[in-house]
């Protein structure tokens, strides 16, 4: 069965994907008046479910706004118990290592997942299980924050699958991991 | 008098400009048998002096090749005292604060700068000094190493210029910095 995990994300310039003060707003630093979603929505068809941790399910839940997820979310957590009522055919805790995971989540049949927020992204990293990245350059620097790369185990190389230009002020390139077959 | 400070560099996707041994040798990672040079040369013309740490100075006299720079390089050092004899027409000792340096070499009529080196391309971008970036992408994690940003003590943004694509493989994105004037 071919698999792939992928992340979707926007960084500063710097690397950082939250600032100083955990916040995001720096995001729409480029005006988008045609609400242009720079190629979200076609990701998101190629994806069969998400991947996140608590606290990134918990930042979700916490913007007023309806739950934004056709796709099945598994969210990491040992802490949770149950999700509330109405997510509960859309939103999945699950727990142990990430390979024990995975199994359990592929063997429901789910290939493509994309995988969200800072920290799981770090953990799937550390283990190599990350096959694809769509890097969404936001053209500022921050200075601080929160990093979408931290120290790593190994080298890893990936390949350039392709570089797209959104709104005339925003790079994006999609990198897929090399690996020897 | 229209100035610019500019930097031109490589770096891993995850930021880092030498690796945690302090080796550059992954910047070749994309075979590149037509030598091609990723616009260097076609910067380096719009470049009058080039300005660098004490630090990348000594690392470039270690490499065994000839004095690779045409222009005027200005280093930044407090401890040298001079230069071997075969550069002096081609290296100047500079030192002083950051805004003296640039008064000095701008007085002596080179506008655009090449702002080279981690540690002098940090001091620079901690005073605002730089005024464009060139950043070419190599498709490789490095998990560790020198970074290319560290710490500012505020926002900086930035505006994309244009993105180019090298080799299939290599991607490169040019941005200046949004001044209110």
């Amino acid at each position: 069965m071919k698999t792939k995990n992928s992340v979707f994300i926007a960084t500063s310039i710097d690397g950082y994907i939250s600032d100083k003060n955990g916040k995001i707003d720096w995001l729409n630093t480029i005006p988008n008046p045609s609400n242009d979603d720079m190629g979200y929505n076609e990701f998101m068809i190629g994806i069969d479910a998400l991947v996140m941790g608590r606290k990134t399910f918990e930042t979700v839940c916490s913007f007023d706004v309806d739950w934004p997820y056709e796709k099945p979310v598994f969210v990491l957590s040992n802490s949770l118990q149950e999700v509330e009522e109405e997510l509960k055919d859309k939103v999945f805790l699950i727990h142990g290592s990430l390979k024990e995971v995975l199994h359990q989540i592929r063997k429901k049949g789910f290939k493509n997942l994309y995988i969200d927020g800072g920290a799981t992204i770090q953990s799937f990293l550390k283990e190599d299980l990350i096959d694809e990245f769509v890097i969404t350059t936001i053209p500022i620097l921050l200075g601080g924050g929160t990093s979408l790369f931290s120290e790593l185990p190994k080298k890893m190389e990936y390949e350039l699958v392709n570089t797209k230009q959104y709104l005339n002020a925003i790079s994006q390139n999609r990198f897929r991991r090399k690996r020897i077959n």
